[in-house]
């Protein structure tokens, strides 16, 4: 079926090259990548499957490459401007634009062996990247929250050679609990509750990952962690027996809600469900946040194949959050972490 | 008139305030900022001159505000997608939503004394970086170009204090004619060309800057450069022209087109009409890109108060590219350097 994007990595999984200004076309037995003339020799470089086109005006360019012949030109309409859409209709006004939501990101859901591959590696180098951040840590002079968010972007990028999955959150005490606090500029001590969620990007595919741990002379980000505070020791523990259940009980065939309520049931039954505010996991490739959703709403299938985080977490606004996730693959019927 | 945005600077501008997930809603007389439970606690303590609504539905929040006697609602078609269009449309079929090219930042066109103050501190804070970049190139031990850009981030950001207002551009001899270079791992050598084109925000208003220099013992970001390649020192001279003769003569009430053609009559002149393949310049506020563009198509005219660049560049391909930028504010019908 037709269909045409402007998004980088939809375009990526098309036809191996992307760039900010440019549309993939794909018609019947053909298609073309249509952009300037200051991506067109990278473009010619890299592409696979497809024509490059050099046009400056890129909406013009794909009307005349459209056969007056053609019924149907799928999109996805979160991806698309009114304006884009626009200028297509009033050029075709006999072409049917269907909006299909996801369009691009449906044929990413199933991750062949290869770009499983490409996520275990994006993981390992971003379990490196903990490793190393732990390693600083021990040696650093009362480093702030603040600066931390930034200093952690050195290990997660080995200074600059792999892209971040995502702007990295690095938050203490009470911050872990807000979703998107300002860094303070508040030394790291002794005590500190500390929760890192991180990722980078190998070879376009994303890792992601969060640890939370108790900042001290030993401390490491492993799932073993010891809180001085009773209560913050018990959240602990319910978040992450409620992590490791169901990464353990998921099976392919189950829905996105049904794994959510594995999830979500060890948190209800210890009593905290109304401090678990965000779904369990999200599918991820070349999106950080793609197809299957793991939350209660998903009616998605999960099936072989499928790549996606597994990270509840409790909240205690003004005093700490706790969140624990791996990136698992459906293998086998089972998850298996990446 | 009734407007609707979800762009976060357009947010910013119109109410103090934005995030990743809302709806801002002008109507006569009221206006409402539409967010879900993550962000309105801080939406709340910071907003201005709009009422914080909570929903987990944004756009069903917005259509419930929308009294059923309002004619008509503007929005800017490139920053609205094709599902948040029909969405309301279907939901207010009497509804008449007014695409609006640009809608947001014509408000945004000339800036108040204050705005320009903003502008010009981001300007300073990044001549800042730029001096400190040099000093640290005086005593770095053959960084690779792919390094420099990640390094470069370390002296913007101020170690984390700044955000930036675009990736870092730092381009070594040919990578500096491609505006789109994959960055080289090659060490930097002495007699090498750097260009360097980068910016910081300075609460949220952006800086944008550029400079090509001679990379050698006593070397610096001045505009008063010696290249050793005859031809080179040739081009760095009709760009500095260019640039200077752009400044000095361009006047309010005239357009963008004819503020371009000063730039690009000076290099045409020379015989290098050829190598300036982009714009002249472009207005800078929140965004990095924003009104008036300084092109061959803009029929803007430029006023007092409005705050863009002066870039102009030859680039040979497979040789080298030069680059020299500033950003100025109509002040007295002339142009004030930022």
């Amino acid at each position: 079926m037709a269909h045409f994007t402007t998004d980088e990595n939809a375009q990526y999984f098309a036809c191996g090259y992307s760039c900010d200004h440019a549309v993939f076309l794909q018609l019947k037995g053909e298609a073309f990548f249509i952009t300037d003339a200051r991506y067109t020799l990278e473009a010619r470089a890299n592409i696979k499957n497809a024509e490059v086109i050099e046009a400056s005006d890129l909406w013009r360019a794909v009307v005349e490459k459209i056969p007056s012949s053609l019924k149907e030109l799928y999109f996805d309409p979160a991806q698309v401007s009114v304006q884009a859409y626009r200028h297509l209709q009033e050029a075709l006004p006999n072409l049917k634009l269907v909006g299909d939501p996801d369009h691009h990101r449906k044929q990413r859901i199933v991750k062949t062996p290869e770009q499983v591959a490409l996520l275990k590696k994006a993981q390992e180098l971003n379990r490196g990247a903990f490793d190393a951040f732990a390693k600083y840590l021990h040696t650093a002079d009362t480093p702030s929250e603040h600066f931390l968010q930034f200093k952690v972007k050195e290990f997660l990028t080995h200074s600059g050679e792999f892209d971040l999955s995502f702007e990295p959150i690095v938050a203490v005490n009470a911050n872990a609990a807000k979703p998107h606090a300002l860094p303070s500029k508040d030394p790291l001590k002794e005590g500190d509750l500390l929760l890192v969620d991180v990722g980078l990007k190998y070879e376009r595919y994303c890792a992601d990952r969060t640890r939370t741990a108790q900042f001290n002379k030993g401390f490491g980000f492993s799932k073993e962690q010891r809180f001085k505070d009773q209560e913050l020791q018990k959240i602990y523990a319910v978040v992450q027996k409620a992590q490791e259940y169901t990464i353990e009980n998921l099976r392919a065939g189950m829905t996105g809600k049904e794994i959510d309520s594995l999830a979500r049931g060890v948190i209800e039954k210890a009593g905290y469900g109304a401090y678990f505010a965000h779904s369990t996991g999200h599918g991820i490739g070349l999106d950080i946040h793609e197809l299957p959703f793991i939350s209660q709403r998903s009616q998605t299938i999960i099936e072989e194949g499928m790549v996606f985080s597994i990270e509840p977490g409790i909240y205690i606004p003004g005093k700490y959050g706790v969140r624990i996730e791996d990136l698992v693959v459906v293998q086998g019927s089972r998850a298996v972490v990446l």
